[in-house]
């Protein structure tokens, strides 16, 4: 043990804790790296790196100097009513805004060309072409959330020919993309969106957004056959009962999910199995472990070093 | 009828023949269009506009002027020993090129991001992520073919973040991506492909090129597991028995295939029910009917105001 606190706390549920350790261990070889479910001095730690930390495990770490979210949202922390006064850094890594970009288009061009409608017809042995489709530049894309990943996926969605905007909390230009902002502009942001592409962070002000009235603003006059729900932002955005009730009366045709209240999504659910729902598990953008690791050492050196830290989050705004 | 012979000829099958009647009789009101199906007065042909084309049905037109094609192949015109020595002008439409590259973007997508996977098991219920998978970048794409469609997708698949290379029959230079040419490099091409994306003309050349030698090249050291064949060329390139075999030994791990030697695919193929099968109807690039019909006519227009056609096709090449 080194005399002054100098350990790494890793705080995370629901990812594989000894890759991680060892990830740490490998690249801090300086220091320890210690897990919270095991007993550990408060005393000791100088950094902690969480994903979903279990309640009340980053109070009272007296010498604590910073916190990493180890994913792409901060809300786990954000939320945390005992989160001590100290820097929150999160991970802005190129592979992760990449990999949603790869997420979100492949969505949007399976809505535009059916994949799934001839996924289902090849299991049924049928060979039937829908004669009259519509190019992507027919289709308009609407995409939530204008940050880092928001901004990527829309301007590849445009290479790819949507016709895009975006809608942000605050304005937000990007190059060639119409852009609408606030509580405002999101009637006339909705009305022109055939799909909607949700990238948005989980403050107390999106919390519940994606509901009934909001799916009913939607555009009707599209050439999909109804508007199209993408979330690969957050689960606490969306209302599942009134996604459900949306797609059984028509509201929407068809939602792709890979986020959901309650995760893992409980087998009860009906989204599991609605013919016009698309599931996955939470992995729109999982980022290569290794290169957040390095990412969140290379912090910690540069701290140390005597330089600010960056990517620092404001906690009141929520990202 | 006009004194002088000013006919077009519509000479298609497994198309809707009528609406094709239509649209040509609206844009070209000054003439008949006439069916191949009915009988017809072949001196008064001066066009033709054809996909898949009756055997004969082109020979003995002793006024016809040019003849086109409707799609995005000619092979139906190349393959003719009875075509008139008259030029033939093929489509070439922005439409169907974006079509096209929706439709390759969007596989090599569904490849990287296993989306059938994903897909397979929602239906079984099961929440589970494969944590540690690879990047576009970690991902070499191969695009057989380097046309107007072959060079679009490369360039999109590359903004997307795939590892792109290309090959075709006679060297073509592509803006940042490397090019092999000629069977003399088809073997380090081949080599260095995870995803293999063919749109090759049909041409006596290239007639069962995707064979199981061909797979048998294919990369062994990729991040997919295997390499993936995407044909969205001619059905006419593929060796079918190859393909089912190459599948069940591994040597391939998947493939997405929108032609086949038969169309529409007979339903004893064991392509229909193979779980590492994706495919679709012939549909990867279907252009806008409106759009084909309207370059025809201004071709039409053009030749008839004195100016030479564009798109003209070298029959004897095959492209």
């Amino acid at each position: 043990m080194t005399s002054r606190p100098n350990s790494l706390l890793l705080a995370v549920t629901g990812w594989h804790e000894e890759s991680w350790l060892d990830r740490f261990r490998r690249l801090l070889p300086d220091r320890d790296t210690v897990s919270a479910r095991e007993p550990f001095d408060p005393a000791s730690i100088r950094y902690a790196a969480t994903w979903k930390h279990r309640p009340g495990v980053l109070s009272n770490l007296p010498n604590l100097e910073a916190v990493f979210s180890l994913g792409a949202g901060i809300d786990h922390l954000a939320t945390d009513p005992n989160l001590p006064d100290v820097p929150v850094l999160r991970v802005v890594d190129q592979d992760l805004t990449e990999r949603m970009s790869e997420y979100v288009v492949m969505h949007c061009l399976m809505h535009l060309r059916k994949g799934w409608t001839y996924a289902d017809r090849q299991r049924r042995g049928v060979w039937e072409d829908d004669r009259e489709q519509p190019a992507a530049r027919d289709v308009r894309v609407g995409i939530m959330g204008l940050g880092v990943l928001g901004g990527d996926s829309a301007r590849k969605l445009r290479i790819m020919g949507f016709d895009v905007a975006g809608w942000s909390r605050t304005k937000r230009e990007i190059d060639g993309i119409p852009t609408y902002a606030g509580e405002g502009e999101l009637p006339a942001f909705l009305a022109r969106t055939d799909i909607l592409v949700v990238l948005l962070p989980l403050t107390a002000d999106t919390r519940g957004l994606l509901d009934a009235r909001l799916f009913a603003g939607l555009a009707r006059d599209g050439r999909l056959g109804g508007p199209i729900l993408v979330n690969a932002g957050r689960g606490g955005l969306q209302v599942e009962t009134d996604i459900l009730a949306a797609l059984d009366d028509g509201t929407l045709k068809a939602a792709t999910l890979d986020v959901f209240e309650t995760e893992p999504l409980p087998s009860a659910s009906r989204l599991w199995t609605h013919p016009a729902v698309q599931i996955t598990p939470h992995n729109a953008a999982m980022s290569d472990p290794d290169a957040i690791a390095s990412a969140v050492a290379a912090q910690i050196r540069r701290h140390e070093g005597g330089q600010s830290f960056i990517n620092a989050v404001d906690l009141t705004r929520g990202y």
